[in-house]
C-alpha cells in the first residue's frame, strides 16, 4: 500500500466499517425478539405441538411433528408472528390418507382453525395473537425424493438449524429486514424477490449480512452458488443458489434479473452511506389529482388505462396473469403505432392495466409492403387487389416490392382498446374472461377516476426508484 | 399438351399474340424514321464528317472519324436528332494533346459550336436542327484497354452493327420507347434506368423486343445475361449484362433495382393487355391547392419540406446528393421519433426535401437507458448523474438496467428540422452547404408554396405507381 493511501484512504474506510457496523448493529437490536416474546412463543408453540402429536400418533403410531420455518430456526423478525407446524407421516401412506390424517390432525391442534389449500388441504388458526399452520407432509429419506413441495420444508430446516449459529441467525435477521425495506423480500409470483431460505442460504454462505452485502454489491450475474457443492444442472436464471438439499433445484429460481439488480444497487447504497431507511418500506403519500394532471402535462404523454373486475384468483395466479396482460397489450399497441412509454398492472378489488402512450394517434392510411415484384403469382395477386381498390393508394415500387397504402384500422389508442382486436394479444386466461365481462377504459384526465383506488401505486408510477 | 388446354387456352392465346404483335408493329412504324428523315441526317453527318475528317488528318495523320450511337446504329427513334461524332487519335498522343486537337477538329466542324465538358472537353453545336457532338478519344486496340468511357463507345458501336440486322434494330426502336413510356430509359443517375446500349444488347440477346418483354416478366433478379461468355467477375446488381467488349464491366450496373422492378410489372402488364399508352409519358397534371389539403386531410398525416437553392451541379451529381440527403434526413426523423412515412426529393432552381410524416410530435420526456447495474463503474456513474437531475425521472431499473426519463431535445419534428442537429445526419455534401447558406422549414398546410414551382411532382407523389 503506497503511503498515500495508508494517509487518505484507510481512515475514511475505517470510518465506512464503524458506520455500516453500527448501523447493523442497531438494526439487529431492533429486530431480535426479546426474551419475553420468545418465552411466549415458545409456551404456544410447544403446547400446539403437543396437541398435534397426540392427534397424529393417535391415527399413525408412526408420525412426528415437527416445527418448521423462522420461529423453528430462531430467524424471525421480532413481531413476526407465524409458527408452521408440519406433521409428518410415513411415505407408504397413500396422498388421500395423507391429507385426511392431515386436516384431522389440523382440526384437533386448532379447534377454531379454517381449512386452506396450498399443494394439500391444511389448518390454519390463530392463537394468542399468533398465526399457525398445521400441514400434513411425507417423512422421506432425501429432499430428492419428496413428492410436493412442503415435503422439502423439514429438510431445510434441519439443515440450517445446523449451521446458524446465534450471530448468523441475527444476521439473516438484518438481511430480512434489508430485502423487506427495499421491497424485494419474498418469493411470491408478486414479489419475484428474495424468499425466506434463500436469506438463510445467502448469509450463511458469505458468513454475514455485510460479506452478503458486500459481495452482492460486486456481483455479475448469472452469480452462481452450490454450498454443498453438489449441483450439475445448468440454470438460465440470473441469480442461482443450488439447493443443499436438493442438487437439481435453484433455491432463487423465482427472483427475477430486476430484483437481483435492485439488491445490487441498495447494498452499494447501503455501504456507501449506511443509514436506517433502507430498513422500512417506503410507501408513498397517494398521489392527488393535480399532481397526476401535473406529471401528465409535464410529460406530455398520454395516459391510457383499461379497468375491469379482478379475477378471484390467489396473488400468486393473478400476478403472473396481469404481468402477461400488461406485456400483450403493450405489445398490441406498438404494433399499431402507438408506442408504449411505459406501463404497468394494478390490482386490488378492481385491475388496471395502465399505460402511457407517447403517440396515441395514427394517419389514417397505413404502408403495407406486399411481395417482391419478381414473385410473379403472389406479385400479381397482390397488385390486382390493390389496383382495384379506390381507397388505397399504389401500389408502387419501393426496394423491388410492391408497396400500397390503405386505411388503417385503428387511427387511436382508444378505438383499438375499445374494440374485439384487444382479445388477440396475450392475455392471461382469467383476465381474458374478465375483460370478456366488460372493462371500461380511461383517456387522459378520465384516468384521475383511478386515484381513491390506486393513488399510492400511482404516486410509485411517477416517482419510479431503482 | 392435353385436349382441353388444345381447345380452350391456345385460341385466347393466339388472340394475346396477334395483339401484342399489331400493337408492337403499329409502335414500331411511328418511331421508326421514314426514309426523308434517314436522307437528311445522312446528308448532313456526311457533311460533318468529312469537314472533322479533314481537319482531324491535318493534325495527325493517324486520325480517323466515326459516327456513334443510335444515328450510326440506325436505331434511333424517330424525331430524335442526335449526331455523336468520335474523332480517334492514336494511343501515343498524351491527352493534352488529345484535347487540344479534338477541341481544333470540333471547332473546325462546328463554327457556331461551343465547348462542353465530360470525360474530355468536346464541341458541340446545331446544325440544320441536328444535335451534333464533335468528341475525341484514343483509338484502342481493345475496349479493356481504355483510358476514360468515351474510348469505349466505338467498340460498343462496332460490336452492334455487326448483330443488328434491319429487323432487331427495328425492335430496339420499340424497346427504347416502352422504356421511355414507362420511365426508365437513361443511365443518368437521376433515372437509373436502362441505356441505349443496354436495350440494344438485351433486344439482341433475346432476339427481339416480344421476347425481351417475355422473358423480362418472368425474371427472377439477380439475373445474369454475358452475350459472349466471357464473363468472370461478380455483381452485386439487380440485372447484371456483362459487357461484350469488356468483360469486367456490368453494362446494366446503374440500373436500380426500382426500375428492374417497374420494367417486369409493365412488360407484366403490357403482355396481359397491350396497349399504346404504355409507349407514351405519363405526365400527371399539376396538383392544385384544394386538392393537395384533401390527400393531406385524407391520409391524416402531416407533410414537412425543407426547401433551399439548389446547389449548381450538373443532374448526374445532384440526384445522388439529393437522395442521399433524403435517406439522411429521413433517418434523422425516425431516430428522433418522427415517423416519416414517405419522403423523396424534387429540384429544379429551388430544392425541397419532402416528407410525410406519421408523428409529428413527441412526449416531453425520452426513455434513457444506462448501462446494467452489475457494471459497477458505469451504472454508478449513470445512477450517480441522473439521481441529482430534478428535470430526470428515475432512475429505476428495467431488464438489470438503470433507465431514466429525461427532457426530450425535440418534441416536434419542426424544432429538430429548425435546428442545428440537422448538420448531423448524412447529407450530400453540395446539399449541406446549401443548406448552410439558408434553408426554409414548411410544414402541413404550408407546403401549398410548393405547388406554383413543383404541381407536377407533388401530383405524382400523391398518386404513386409503379
Amino acid at each position: 500500500m503506497s503511503e498515500e493511501d495508508a494517509d487518505g484512504d484507510e481512515p475514511a474506510e475505517r470510518d465506512g466499517h464503524r458506520d455500516v457496523e453500527h448501523v447493523v448493529a442497531e438494526v439487529r437490536a431492533r429486530v431480535t425478539p426479546d426474551e419475553d416474546e420468545r418465552r411466549r412463543l415458545r409456551e404456544v408453540a410447544d403446547r400446539l405441538m403437543d396437541r398435534a402429536e397426540t392427534a397424529a400418533t393417535a391415527l399413525c403410531s408412526d408420525a412426528d411433528v415437527l416445527q418448521v420455518g423462522s420461529t423453528a430456526r430462531d430467524t424471525w423478525i421480532s413481531g413476526d408472528r407465524d409458527i408452521d407446524i408440519f406433521v409428518r407421516f410415513p411415505p407408504e401412506l397413500d396422498r388421500e390418507t395423507l391429507e385426511e390424517y392431515g386436516l384431522e390432525v389440523g382440526h384437533a391442534t386448532l379447534p377454531e382453525g379454517h381449512e386452506e389449500y396450498a399443494e394439500h388441504p391444511y389448518v390454519k388458526g390463530a392463537v394468542e395473537g399468533f398465526d399457525i399452520d398445521v400441514v400434513p407432509c411425507f417423512r422421506l429419506e432425501s429432499a430428492t425424493e419428496i413428492r410436493s413441495a412442503v415435503d422439502r420444508t423439514p429438510f431445510h430446516t434441519r439443515y440450517l438449524q445446523q449451521r446458524l449459529d446465534d450471530d448468523l441467525a441475527g444476521d439473516v435477521r438484518v438481511a430480512k429486514q434489508f430485502l423487506t425495506g427495499i421491497g424485494v423480500y419474498g418469493s411470491d409470483l408478486r414479489t419475484r424477490g428474495f424468499s425466506g431460505y434463500l436469506t438463510e442460504l445467502l448469509v450463511c454462505e458469505y458468513g454475514g449480512v455485510r460479506a452478503l452485502l458486500e459481495a452482492a454489491a460486486d456481483w455479475q450475474p448469472p452469480v452462481e452458488l452450490d454450498p454443498e457443492a453438489h449441483g450439475h444442472t445448468t440454470f438460465d436464471d440470473p441469480l442461482v443458489v443450488i439447493d443443499p438439499t436438493d442438487p437439481e433445484r435453484n433455491v432463487a429460481a423465482v427472483c427475477s434479473s430486476e430484483n437481483v439488480a435492485r439488491f445490487q444497487h441498495y447494498a452499494r447504497e447501503f455501504l456507501e452511506t449506511p443509514r436506517f431507511d433502507l430498513f422500512e418500506p417506503d410507501e408513498p403519500a397517494p398521489l392527488s389529482e393535480s399532481e397526476l394532471l401535473g406529471h401528465l402535462a409535464r410529460r406530455g404523454t398520454t395516459a391510457v388505462a383499461i379497468r375491469f373486475d379482478a379475477p378471484d384468483l390467489v396473488e400468486d395466479q393473478l400476478y403472473p396473469q396481469l404481468q402477461k396482460s400488461v406485456t400483450g397489450i403493450t405489445q398490441g399497441l406498438n404494433d399499431r403505432g402507438f408506442d408504449v412509454f411505459r406501463s404497468t398492472a394494478i390490482a386490488d378489488e378492481t385491475a388496471v392495466v395502465f399505460a402511457e402512450l407517447a403517440v396515441s394517434e395514427r394517419p389514417a392510411v397505413e404502408r403495407h409492403a406486399g411481395p417482391p415484384v419478381h414473385v410473379r403469382d403472389h406479385a400479381e395477386g397482390f397488385y390486382d387487389t390493390y389496383a382495384d381498390d379506390a381507397d388505397a393508394y399504389g401500389p408502387f415500387i419501393e426496394d423491388g416490392r410492391y408497396v400500397t397504402e390503405r386505411e388503417r384500422a385503428f387511427t387511436t389508442a382508444r378505438a383499438f382498446l375499445e374494440s374485439d382486436r384487444l382479445f388477440d394479444v396475450g392475455l392471461g386466461a382469467h383476465v381474458e374472461t374478465a375483460l370478456e365481462d366488460g372493462y371500461e377504459v380511461l383517456l387522459d384526465e378520465e384516468v384521475t377516476a383511478l386515484l381513491e383506488a390506486f393513488g399510492t401505486e400511482l404516486a410509485a408510477y411517477f416517482d419510479p426508484r431503482p
